[in-house]
């Protein structure tokens, strides 16, 4: 049976909507076990007691690591966080993986400094799976937990994103691209010139690079960057989606009778534009190149993100993606 | 009496658009001259005749530069084409701004290495104004006009987006922040991490870094930037929005009758959102540092954008612009 480390405390809707999360997807995974890790009281008042069984349990833990909280600080001092005891239950092998909703920060610090890389790997990159317009969504990575990268960095995070978009989400050949600033070979700067000619002699399905605009087009199945550009763009994607939707909302609202009923009528239009933009299915942000499965999902995430990002991390341990890329990078 | 230097040949909608903009634009400027360079035959037929006066002159050219063309190599090798032929006008003293639609990274060439740089700039930097939810915009430096970056090149990017800001735009005291990966002081690479510094103790008005998902919200009135950074910002914030736009429209196209209702009666709302976020008013991204002002506006723009164009340059020639720039940098 493999087991499941769930930081229970993380997040703007802890522990409810985790707890709920948890309930709904514990009977769909009989082969799983998941311990939730949090302050004991709040917990065993939110779980009826016939549900604590063999595949769920509760570990009691005295302190919450803050978003505001300086993240290896925290990790240090804060002992007996939630999020620190499930990672150092991952690490003594009590646990095969690791769940937040908590400072992105702390986590990856929890990952890097308690459970620690897998041998070879020489940075974990973060990598989230963002939405597409035709549906089918694409891995990015990293997102943000290196400033500063090397190029090699860059081809192991490609390697390891091949690997997670081909078994995880089941592309046979991912198609891998380059975050650069123009489509030919010789663009950017030294770094991505030298990343863009080893992605070419790798035995990866390299389409070459991809700018910005083109992120959301679907044309590639992993996008590989270095960790400062990564995050930026991720972050600009976020804000100006939601920038977009809040005055759409505010123009139907503010706007008459005429452009309210009209809004009411296309609710349903709306809602499904919402949906496809919607990235509760993709599960959450995968810290790969740790020796165990360390996923985060947004702060504000409620129980249905919470539920898919579980049965994500199920995913990654059932198909053993960890044993997967030891065996690559101990070459 | 001040002269534009106009490439009537870039973009998808030359020359008709750019000479129907310049037509509208002329009697609103009667202390500027504006030369069209291009196809003299069909700019002589889109052009009444009684309008060829002291304030508008065409100049005959043979070739132009398309989008595809290598920039380098095409201002080298087209010493014919009207975007060439309009940057040597400026150079010889003949014209005092250069305008033009067409190849982006041939008109950055055109500007650095046909009119030059501001002595005592170290690099050019190109600096759009972006649109915020509050309708105020904000300029972003650089955006792609270079691949790597020194801090020394942010600092006088900032210095000179601030004078721009100032005297263009009528902000008393422009907002200058810093694009990074995180909001606190020591966050992001050794290159952001300085540039803080410097900003810190220089004499603007330095309100830290912002970060890619706050962009948009209005914070700052200047982004500085390193060029690699702010491109994939910029493009990300480009891409996001474009799909979004088509996704609503196409969501409310194929949802039936009721959805195609609704955005019949939404259609004032929906489009007072469009204008929120058009950036047609803003004008051109303007290449900051060159010895005259050098202004690039979107290929596909049409009539409105230009119109606009025109008078930011033209006002950036009243402001005097490059003389202050001139003065502040030879110090």
């Amino acid at each position: 049976m493999r087991t499941i480390a769930i930081d229970a405390m993380g997040g703007e809707h802890a522990p409810e909507a985790i707890v709920k999360a948890v309930l709904q997807v514990k009977p769909e995974l009989p082969q799983t076990r998941m311990v939730l890790f949090g302050d004991q009281n709040k917990l065993t008042e939110l779980i009826p007691a016939d549900q604590l069984d063999d595949r769920l349990a509760i570990v009691g833990t005295s302190e919450v690591i803050l978003d505001e909280d300086e993240p290896v600080k925290a990790i240090r001092k804060k002992k007996d966080a939630s999020m620190v005891v499930a990672a150092n239950y991952v690490k003594a092998g009590k646990a095969d993986a690791l769940f937040s909703l908590g400072n992105t920060g702390a986590l990856l610090a929890s990952g890097i400094f308690i459970i620690g890389r897998i041998k070879g790997v020489s940075r974990p990159g973060l990598m989230p799976t963002l939405p597409t317009a035709d549906g089918t969504g694409f891995n990015m990575i990293d997102v943000g937990a290196n400033a500063t990268s090397k190029p090699e960095f860059l081809v192991q995070w490609a390697e390891m994103a091949n690997y997670y978009a081909n078994s995880i989400r089941g592309i046979a050949k991912p198609r891998i691209a380059l975050l650069n600033n123009g489509a030919e070979s010789d663009k950017g700067d030294p770094l991505h010139q030298e990343v863009y000619q080893l992605l070419q002699e790798s035995s990866l399905n390299f389409i070459g690079n991809i700018e910005g605009n083109e992120l959301l087009e679907g044309k590639a199945d992993v996008v590989v960057s270095d960790g400062f550009t990564g995050n930026a763009a991720l972050k600009s994607i976020e804000g100006a989606s939601g920038v977009i939707l809040q005055l759409l909302k505010n123009s139907l609202l503010n706007n008459g009778i005429k452009a309210k009923l009209g809004a009411l009528l296309a609710k349903d239009a709306l809602s499904s534009l919402k949906k496809q933009f919607d990235t509760a299915r993709y599960g959450g942000a995968v810290l790969l190149g740790i020796a165990a499965p360390v996923v985060k999902t947004h702060g504000r995430s409620t129980e249905r993100p919470i539920y898919y990002t579980i049965k994500q991390v199920d995913k990654m341990l059932e198909e053993d993606l960890i044993e997967k890329f030891r065996s690559e990078f101990s070459k």
